[in-house]
């Protein structure tokens, strides 16, 4: 290459963070003249700050034993990379969430004294800080581990920068998810089941506790999730490339173009987030379609006409792979809208949420088994995509080459399709919560109907390019997963003795272990999640309970009564830091005691077996607690023939969505991360193993 | 060998069928000498026929057609093979059915007249003619195979008989499991919940379908579930042992071996059988599960000293698989036991039961919660069994042998462990049913609450043996499915050109495609069933809803008046028969369509892929389906503090056993046959596939 990359992306990332922060400074100058929507927003962002505080303060322990092990197993570089790939995700989780946090009380203002056009760009503004600064932080921190590591065999070293990242994420995804569906269920339950008062009523104690959640679980938790992704496909192709000593002579180009290409769709989302100014006059959700489609479109033309401009000999085979990857995230968005969704999908009626309803109407039981099967049969059409992303990822990078690492290279090129405009796509995904907020807070703080009606139609936009989002996350969640796995393979193949070989066939009974044992992983994760927010909902139901019959003239809304949310914060925020221990463990020891134990084939069935169900329980779950959730909703907006809000059927989808409600925001989410994690840990741990552990 | 083992086997199979003859001749000398008992009786049985004749109509036709198919791709051998494993399974299902919708009227009238050990008897026998014709037609179809087809290449047709045996399996299952849960969730919604009258109360008009349907599917289903999987076992040795050449001048022995360790297990089993004679007077629990043991341990001594006796030169080693087979089985049963029972497992209390009851205090929704969550959880031992299983039968086999056939083999004769005593074993599985069905009739028939308490009695045993029997389907199913698996990778490298070498590495992008894709099917089917049960429980809902409006003083239960029953079992039937064909095409047609167009490698990930998950959701669903089943008993015999029958508490509790019904007797059993019936169609096409299909 004739420019020095790494150099050049760590410009572009300070200059992207510096932007985040000037947006943030921006927010942080509108003025609350409302004194409740001011005492509202302090009381979520304190809540959520608390949270996050004592949840990296949980993991500080845990990153300096895990630094110390790897200081002791794989040398001070692993350590080190790992220190700051931790840092790095909780630096970008703490700007998200303080931007998001403040953004949100500031929309809810701008609705009701400037109008709709404000309040979107406040809002895109909120989710910007965070979507640049995962991005940025992303970029940087790979950029300055490259300059620091070289492109020799060093770089393998990277993985831990990845492991840290991934490690953080695991547990944000999980304590945020165990958070937010505590306070939310525990709310819904008390408030609008037995109490009968409306979502959001100030006088429910839950309320801010299930506000603070969205925060915790959508914006954090989130940001993290989408943070490991983003850097997991850069170093996934950096190590396949490096390992492999694809290309010869010009292996470094090789190494280096995964952050060019994070570079160039880096720069690309910074200029979607700014057309925000020139797009907010006019329709919202195509204002905001339209800044990820600008960002995409300038990081397809940028990596095609970049690769040669910069000098990097790698032909532009792989940006035939970074396009199939993104059209296959989009499809696979469409087809989570098809079965999760209300409205048409490029003319195609959703079948799904009628079909629930219409057994919503026989009870809460046909109810759940229609969602469940909903759930299930959701998980083909994404599968087959993802499968023809592989495919064609594999052919494209292929092209007459002759070395299978290029083809397992495409797969890694293909998740950068779906993460490298991390930056604008992210931001998007952070907006929806913001919105979320704004609506509660506007119905908290009395700001009447017209101010909700703008908050709501903000938030519905959200909830659709949630959808794609999701789409976006599984996809490549499932092909990094893959490109790790495969950098796994190499990594252990270069360090084997003469005469040995890794069976990774399907036909040696160790995969075959292996592959079962991986399965049931995500299954027992899954299960571990879902008991802890059952079990931290049934203690909010208990208080907020307890504060209805306990607290004298509260249900009644007596004038200057309030609820003591400050409990229900402590119990959302006390569960969430217990219960998200166990399950980041089993994901972080898991792949160590069997590498060790039973040896590296074992492993790779392990890995292999977490991503398949991994894939498909994330799929399941997700999409089914979303077919419930808009099952619920289609019936309150009388889009359910013969149900209606109160009745019988609608209780039946209340129920539904309950049982969604940790499918969807807890235990589905953390499948991805899981099986990122796996992999990533087996890739560090690649260079100890060997083949049949001590078996 | 120095005896002609098929031939004996065809002697001893025909005595066995012959006992069963007699025990069902036995059966129906009993008078049923109370009209009410009788006409029930009748109605059950004439409802259960009239539905195996039309399912066996409509299978005719797809028989004939997969037959022709055969014929043109396979030749005559592999089609004829098919023809008569097909026509086994449906004389099995047929006989057995007949015998059990016999017994039931005769339990209930011997309960009467004689007291539990003469009622015990006869429910025994009524499963018992099941059990042994199960196992006779098995043994008698393979060893007849084995005369016709020898010990050369052509043994590998007899994978034809297994595919005629799976696809039966399939579709009888599926319809049996869509049957019996229309009518019993129907009957359930509108008669317990909605009426409020008691479950088997004769007013309601889905009783008599909800009885046909235990039989339809608890009795034809399993018993067709149990016959492949026994053949299935058997069938997966001869493959392997034949097309890998193992064991060079002995091939034979190896070939005929699975042969002889059938005969030895259905000798063990009559013995176990006739033994109940012995046993009835003691303590009927103890009895049943004596019998069981008596069979096991005949079939090991039998087994461990026979092989050298009648000359075969394979040693025990096989031996020693078996019996770690037979161990892993029965642990998997007290496993599920733990997670779905409310009784002390070994001394160790379950936690499962008492902690879905606490969460059902706060409704359905958490109840749901903790039943799913239960069910993902204990997923986790059963699969470490499993690989245990297939590590120390893969061990025991090797023994210092290179050939690694030798360890597929070895997993193989795992599931022979826990199918060889297929006729006693079946026998107790089938025994459930009937003494369930007995209870139902002395309800209907108001025979009192004296031989109620003995049907409730032997009602009870069933369920703790058809916990050890479930243990069984599913390990053997696994390991069957396994070293089906390892039959079609040998088969294909038999087939393979010069040069070539099938990949089943998992760093193939083809494997990996087929494993997303063979992982995706057991939720796709698993959806689809599901899906059936509800549609079909919708209509059953409707119609009996009708039923109580319309026909005058049914619901009073005024002298004279009675439901129109017929129309009940009407709607279960074509529900069911339309209903089980696309689950079945499906199974059969995967791994057909990914086979021809994706090629070899890409077929096997697809049968890796679905064993994995198969096993997983099989083991989630029967176990979260049985905890949830088990909570509504628990609340109802007073065991979870705090609750009672007909408080808000049960009443969460029986919405989540109504959708755990699907889960444990409709998609969690065909996950066991779709795994089995994909592999075995692989194995029959595996002779015509070439490496990469149409790519």
């Amino acid at each position: 290459m004739i420019v020095n990359i790494p150099l050049i992306s760590v410009g572009v990332a300070v200059i992207g963070l510096l932007i985040a922060f000037m947006l943030y400074k921006r927010i942080n100058r509108i003025k609350i003249n409302n004194p409740t929507v001011a005492d509202i927003t302090k009381q979520i962002q304190d809540g959520a700050m608390a949270f996050l505080k004592a949840e990296y303060r949980y993991l500080s322990v845990f990153i300096v034993v895990v630094a110390a092990l790897l200081l002791w197993n794989n040398g001070q570089q692993t350590a080190l990379a790992f220190l700051a790939g931790a840092t790095a995700s909780v630096i970008a989780g703490f700007s998200g969430m303080r931007a998001a946090t403040s953004a949100n009380g500031r929309t809810a203002m701008a609705a009701a004294e400037s109008g709709q056009a404000k309040a979107l760009e406040v809002s895109y503004n909120g989710g910007a800080v965070m979507g640049l600064s995962v991005g940025g932080l992303g970029l940087l921190g790979i950029s300055l581990m490259a300059m620091w590591l070289g492109t020799g065999s060093a770089v393998q070293n990277i993985a831990g920068f990845g492991m840290g990242a991934s490690s953080i994420a695991l547990f944000a995804r999980v304590g945020g998810g165990i958070y937010t569906k505590a306070a939310d269920i525990g709310a819904d339950l008390v408030g609008k089941i037995e109490a009968g008062i409306p979502e959001d009523d100030p006088r429910n104690p839950g309320v801010i506790a299930d506000n603070v959640g969205d925060n915790v679980g959508d914006v954090a938790g989130m940001g993290a999730d989408i943070f490991e992704s983003f850097v997991g496909s850069i170093i996934a192709a950096m190590v396949i490339a490096e390992s492999s000593g694809m290309g010869g002579a010009n292996n470094a180009d090789w190494v280096i173009l995964p952050i060019f290409l994070a570079l160039v769709g880096y720069g690309a989302s910074i200029i979607g987030v700014f057309s925000i100014h020139l797009l907010k006059g006019g329709d919202p959700g195509a204002a905001l379609r339209n800044t990820t489609f600008i960002g995409a479109g300038l990081f397809w033309l940028g990596g095609w006409f970049g690769i040669g401009y910069v000098g990097l000999e790698t032909g532009t085979d792989p940006m035939m792979a970074v396009i199939a990857g993104s059209i296959v995230g989009i499809l696979i968005g469409l087809v989570t809208e098809y079965y999760t969704g209300i409205d048409p999908v490029m003319g195609i009626k959703p079948k799904a949420i009628p079909y629930i309803g219409e057994m919503s109407k026989t009870g809460p039981a046909t109810n759940a088994i229609a969602g469940l099967s909903v759930g299930m049969k959701s998980t083909f059409l994404p599968i087959i995509l993802i499968c023809v992303g592989i495919y064609c990822a594999n052919e494209f990078m292929m092209n007459g080459r002759t070395e299978t690492a290029f083809g397992l290279y495409g797969i890694a090129m293909a998740a950068m399709g779906m993460l490298a405009t991390v930056g604008v796509t992210m931001t998007v995904d952070a907006y929806g919560p913001v919105a979320d907020n704004a609506g509660g807070i506007a119905e908290m703080s009395k700001l009447g109907p017209e101010v909700r009606e703008i908050t709501d139609g903000l938030d519905t936009i959200g909830n659709t390019t949630a959808a794609i989002g999701k789409g976006f996350a599984i996809g490549s969640a499932a092909l990094t997963a893959l490109a790790l796995f495969a950098a796994f393979k190499i990594a252990v193949e270069a360090n084997l003795g003469v005469g040995e070989t890794l069976s990774l066939s399907l036909a040696d009974p160790m995969v075959v272990i292996g592959l079962l044992i991986g399965g049931s992983l995500p299954f027992v994760v899954a299960a571990m999640t879902m008991t802890s927010v059952g079990k931290a909902a049934g203690e909010m139901v208990v208080e907020i309970r307890r504060q209805f019959r306990e607290i004298d003239g509260l249900l009644e809304g007596r004038e200057g009564v309030k609820p003591d949310s400050q409990r229900c914060i402590e119990i959302s925020t006390q569960a969430a830091l217990k219960e998200m221990i166990l399950p980041g463990v089993v994901a972080i020891s898991a792949p160590v005691i069997v590498g060790f134990t039973l040896g590296a084939s074992a492993l790779g069935g392990l890995l292999a077996g977490a991503l398949v169900t991994g894939v498909l329980m994330a799929l399941f779950m997700a999409n089914a607690g979303g077919a419930w959730d808009n099952t619920k909703k289609a019936i309150e907006q009388g889009r359910i023939e013969g149900a209606k809000k109160g009745d019988a059927t609608h209780d039946a989808a209340i129920i539904g969505d309950t049982i969604g409600d940790p499918f969807k925001d807890t235990s589905g989410p953390s499948m991805n991360i899981l099986i990122k994690l796996m992999s990533i840990v087996a890739v560090v741990i690649a260079p100890s193993l060997t083949l049949t552990g001590l078996l």
